[in-house]
């Protein structure tokens, strides 16, 4: 095991490719859809690994199987490669030979997203020391199970050994094989080449490169990392516990920032969610992608934020549902049961009860009563709905728009909003009330003799 | 302990009865409900174990307190018989002795409903190995504690020992007693007979059978099935536990199946929830009884679902609101903060803001504005909204049933739709809107004097 | 460690101060915000150990830091005393000593704030044991890791020791120092003005006093209490962990008293939560303040009360929210996405979906349609709205506050009721209907021609 020097002796500078396998069918997770697609925190796992792949390496190619357009698609603009027939891992390898060019080869996993690039970096680190032709990641689980092992003299791995065929006392070492591995391009490519499939599944295994590196008498490391970033996704409860590990690391992240999480198990956070220090979060509240959420706002539960800017102070929910596009002003307040989609509320603004606003822009210190909504859609186009700063909007008012209300204006509660409203007018859009006297008698008394007929 | 034989030597169509113990008053549960009807996964307890037991057994017998009618047609059409002095659980399985037949008679309590089917059967298999005339269900509890230990001499069981009773040998056995039993219907009742009070209680106890058929000579066997099937609930935090476990088995199983669930510990199901592989559910939603969704769902959080159908690629939620009768088509949108009730909405149909359906039915590629709301009640009867394919019902439109809009028809926002309105027509139901210029000033103005007045 | 005799031998009536140390500024919690006033359980965390520290002690004072007004609104009526320097917990306590009378001093922490009632007690009667001077709170953590350890010689507290510069032998000592002193008034004075600040961060420790306690030759035991109550809080997550700990502690007294909770952990409670013997709380459900619920309540997921009482037998949710001021009637049912805001619901009455009902009185078995909304603000005032026994309000009517309906009245859905309804009539406030043929037909060409222009 080794220690990263902080500056390796070879070139950082040298190139460094990442080969990233993702053309298994993922079978036990019973999906039609290409495990690697399969999100974690909002976001294909692949990505994930991608992300972080691309601050450590110059190039990734993707392995994918036949009809994976998808991941194709995600992969892009890296290239992807097709492995037409599943082989073994070292068969996926060699597929992308073309691309490994001079420098550094990884390979990665993409059921494996949760490698962070600090340990990318340190695997290509120690595959650059003097000596090491060979660098591989290793944990040390808490149950080591049937994981390979992996047997050590020194700082060198001397074997890769896998569960069925190891020794007890091999099976007692506890530094188990995570299967990635580092090498130089020319190196790798011959190692790869010199795989066979003399076993019993009749497949080419990327882990017998490692022998073939201790046959070459080069120098093979492992580095150690945390069994969190290593754990491999091949079942939907195994992605739930990924999940689980994310959303531990985020919430804790934020909590760090000095952000209260009232009960964080039942807060769900996105990889991209900014929350700023003293926002409170109360139980149950769930944050999509593109959320920023600045000081002292309180989200209450039930709330549920996707692609939308909270301002200080602000009070959001319960039951609150900021879509994407919104923007609530500093000290405004969205209520229960109330729904924003790319809607502006200005500074003071509040909109509390059963209100739906799309495509609005509510001036400052406005009231949007109870009720209230936008009618933004005519079944093609969406249409903006302009409300001025200091109105008053009244209970169940129907915005139809294009429609734009003046500063100050008020609307009668119930009304249908067709036209624009001029500063400081009031609109009116509904009948005069009438009352029948009796009437509800009358009413009960049929219903009571439609029901006794039956 | 028993291997049960795939085969068992004697016949596996002698008769089963299964007495099961619900007389209990429950006194931990501080309850005015019977013990067996607080519910598991939104089921009384007692319906889960007589689910498993129809399986098992060709008769079975319920055994109820004094004024438990409710119990007693929970359990129709199976006997129920009252135990009118509660004097002990021998007591109370002789309250049955006129249903024990012949053949072989388990007893259950209705107060462990978590055994399996499987367990039951185990059971039974053991009791009719050659030589065996009583079988126990025994576990192996992570915490022993103060459960009567199982002294077995190879596999016979020799003695069953109370806690309180038991040498620091004894109490060393990790085999714990679940007081679950069963004899050839002849013997049991013989036993059951020979049972004394005098104990400190002076109660009649079921477990005084083991020391009787020992006695007797006959063989006893022992049968370990899982702690979590054994686990009886005394109290409100033990049916806590118990629906905590019952939920796990739920949520591993629909995993298995293909099901993402974001979130396992925030999603809640029913016992009969039906989930195709590639559905998703995010974090925070509830399922009732009755509910089937297809394939490619994703049901966003927040949601709460009962007795509903819902097909391919359909999108719910997030705070979705899906209530008994209610079929939602393939690729159809129900959004936030809508509820449907009996009401089948058609493929490719939305309801996406504020809404409520009931006793509706939607066509196909249908748009239903933010806030409808049909009225479908009028105080004593239901009635029907129809609403043909491809229709556009503006926002905030009222749909008074009963009442038929065509193929293709339009509703201005804010209407109110009391008759029916022709194919490819538009309804209109709301006054033009009268704008009085400077009102809102005017009004502002008064209301400050008022305040200023105090 | 002593055992605290029922009876202490000293005089229960002599006077007993409590100084709570609340000047740290939190550095970790990353605030604006003064530490103590960080809630648990929806009050700020100072509030929890005032309140338990009034049932126990005579006077207390509070010592802040320059600028904590709000802590020191929030200590009122108790004395609050400003510690200009920071200069250490000693320094701290004796900002204080002008309160400390005479009688018993102890020394409590604001960011500490589980400790119970009970075991204040148990240390001051500790403390006026014969023979004792000093008494102070110790524990026995699951991982004592870093605490500082407390040396004794048979019930005798002899040292003291800082966990860096404990010897092995004194590091496996399992008894951890909490930090809490107790004393007489006179003694502990002059133990403060005897501490130094010559250490490496030259702060005045107020861990020296026992030092000069045990030089002093009198007495020092140590009172143990369980680690929950004596865990500090100096970040977000830890203000996580004791919240935790404070909800368990909430839903497990729920569920001895004959709660049931179908899933505990997804449910949170207030301290002062009152909640009746077979109440049954379903899955993700919120509390705030004040909530009373009576028998048989059903409170269904998603529900978030605050302020209210709920009468026996009522039905709340999904999807509830109840605000301060609010009264549910037994029997009375409020379903999904209804908002009640001081408001009273009769006996039997119903508003069921899609409703908000503020300052509002509702007769009994009245019924409130589907989208009705009070408008009870004008910008200015509140206005109530009253509906009479047996009243049927039609969907999304608008009931523009104030405005009374009478017993027995109906309003036909979608009418803006303005003005009072007599008993037993029908308000109308809506338009006919009228159907414009072809004219959907119209508008989707006109939309469609539109689209192709672009």
């Amino acid at each position: 095991m080794s220690t990263i020097p902080s500056s390796p002796s070879s070139s950082p500078s040298r190139p460094a490719t990442a080969v990233i396998l993702a053309a298994g069918r993922g079978t036990r997770m019973r999906s039609e859809h290409p495990k690697v697609m399969h999100p974690l925190a909002g976001r294909p796992m692949l990505r994930h690994l991608l992300d972080n792949a691309e601050q450590v390496f110059d190039r990734i190619v993707v392995v994918i199987g036949p009809g994976m357009e998808e991941v194709a698609a995600l992969a892009a603009p890296h290239v992807a490669v097709v492995q037409a027939d599943r082989l073994g891992t070292a068969h996926a390898a060699l597929q992308a030979q073309a691309y490994f060019g001079t420098g550094d080869v990884a390979v990665l996993y993409g059921d494996n997203p949760l490698i962070t690039a600090q340990t990318m970096r340190d695997l290509l680190a120690c595959r650059r020391l003097p000596g090491v032709g060979l660098a591989l990641l290793a944990m040390r689980p808490a149950n080591p199970g049937r994981y390979g092992r992996v047997v050590t003299q020194g700082d060198e791995v001397v074997r890769i050994v896998e569960w069925a065929d190891a020794t007890p006392d091999e099976r007692a070492i506890d530094l188990c094989n995570a299967g990635v591995l580092c090498a130089d391009a020319h190196d790798f490519r011959r190692w790869l080449d010199a795989v066979r499939n003399d076993n019993a599944q009749g497949e080419y295994y990327l882990g017998d490169v490692v022998t073939q590196a201790v046959a070459d008498g080069v120098g093979v490391r492992a580095v150690v990392a945390a069994e969190d970033e290593l754990r491999g996704i091949n079942s939907r409860a195994e992605l739930a516990v990924a999940e689980a590990s994310v959303q531990q690391r985020l919430r804790h992240a934020a909590m760090e920032k000095g952000v209260t999480l009232v009960a964080p198990d039942t807060v769900f956070l996105c990889a991209d969610t900014v929350l700023a220090p003293d926002v409170v979060i109360h139980p149950h509240v769930v944050f999509g992608p593109g959320v920023t959420v600045e000081r002292d706002v309180e989200v209450r539960s039930f709330s549920h934020l996707e692609g939308c800017v909270v301002r200080h102070g602000a009070l959001i929910g319960p039951y609150a549902r900021l879509r994407p596009g919104s923007d609530v002003g500093a000290h405004a307040h969205v209520g229960n049961f109330v729904e924003l989609k790319a809607t502006t509320l200005g500074e003071g603004a509040k909109a509390n009860h059963l209100t739906y606003l799309g495509n609005a822009q509510v001036g400052a210190r406005s009231n949007i009563g109870a009720g209230t909504i936008t009618c933004n859609y005519d079944g093609v186009f969406k249409h903006t709905t302009i409300i001025g700063e200091g109105s008053f909007v009244g209970s169940d008012s129907i915005l139809v728009a294009p429609v734009t209300l003046g500063a100050g204006t008020l609307t009668a509660a119930g009304s249908v909003i067709t036209d624009d409203v001029p500063d400081d007018a009031m609109a009116f859009g509904r009948v005069k009330q009438e009352n029948r006297a009796g009437y509800a008698r009358t009413f009960r008394d049929r219903l009571k003799a439609a029901k006794e007929r039956g």
